[in-house]
């Protein structure tokens, strides 16, 4: 695509670097924005800067934030004495919006992977024995994706974790639900029924 | 989709302002992002705000322009005495894609709508039948959308410009090139039959 403008191809070429936009797209985010007040784009691109200028990891947790440690470490009404594993930022994200879960994070920053030579010391792996011997953590939940890596990942940090007496759990695997079962594959279904649960009438 | 960085949620509300983002897209941009140099990230919003900040219109053609007459204005080797009127700038963007026009523009900035309140005062109407009087036009090529509103600028315009002498000629209308004719609608089709063009066979 031929602009006849060149600031315009800058700014169209900025946008098609995103992840999932084309040069259309782009074009029209950018036609857009020229028909915005110049005082809403300052703020638009300000927000862009300031986030990944001023975003940090937390010290603690490894979650992204505004201040050393952050929002999720630091409130005094989340249960600090569980810690629950995560590979990334997403993840934490994700289990965030299921309002379920009220303890900690830790974010590994990915999996034990030896084919893209990912090992147990370019993950935060240390750091979390650290916070078991600093903290007085109950429980540490696994929810690693259940892929090879994400199984030697968990296996490994239980065989480091139990030790020191914590109690370790992964997440429930088994077929979604609102799933069609049939449509479930046999994996996931073959496991569901060797790991089947007593069944229960709850009140809720 | 709570955020446990509020720089991150600016960031994320400030991409989720595009047209077709919603919030799942602008965090994926904003991870993106955050993934990068911050001085990639600073290039990116300086030429987004340099876009805003600079493009102005074209004091000849009302385009899209970093200078204050636009490139194609101002190209020497494009034919100065044809003017193809359209409506917005994405039509100029269109047409040049096509690589079958080499004359000039000229952007009206919407079309005659009595209902939206936009008449012929509000088009850059008369800025068109001042580039007629100074420059030496031989043709007007309008290509304006076939709307009701399009036609009713194409016959205003003409009513104008036809009484100075100056050609004045309509984009062909018809069948789309390699659309099933079954599927055409049955305005454009009974009128491509009325509009039928004796048959050639060319050499191109």
């Amino acid at each position: 695509m031929h602009l006849p403008s060149k600031l315009m191809q800058q700014a169209v070429d900025a946008f098609a670097t995103l992840p999932g936009i084309g040069r259309k797209t782009a074009l029209r985010m950018v036609l857009h924005l020229l028909k915005q007040d110049p005082e809403l784009v300052r703020r638009f691109t300000d927000d862009i800067r300031a986030a990944r200028e001023e975003i940090r990891e937390c010290t603690k947790c490894f979650n992204l934030s505004d201040e050393v440690v952050c929002s999720i470490c630091s409130d005094p009404r989340r249960d600090h004495q569980v810690i629950c594993v995560v590979e990334g930022i997403r993840d934490v994200l994700a289990i965030e919006e299921t309002h379920q879960y009220r303890g900690m994070y830790h974010v590994l920053g990915g999996v034990i992977s030896p084919i893209d030579g990912i090992g147990p010391e370019n993950l935060h792996i240390r750091e979390l024995v650290e916070r078991l011997q600093k903290d007085q953590v109950r429980e540490v939940i696994m929810a690693v994706s259940p892929t090879i890596e994400g199984e030697t990942t968990i296996y490994y940090l239980s065989k480091l974790l139990l030790p020191t007496g914590v109690r370790v759990s992964t997440i429930a695997r088994g077929v979604s639900f609102g799933g069609e079962l049939e449509y479930a594959d046999e994996v996931t279904l073959g496991r569901s029924i060797l790991a089947r649960v007593p069944y229960s009438v709850t009140e809720d």
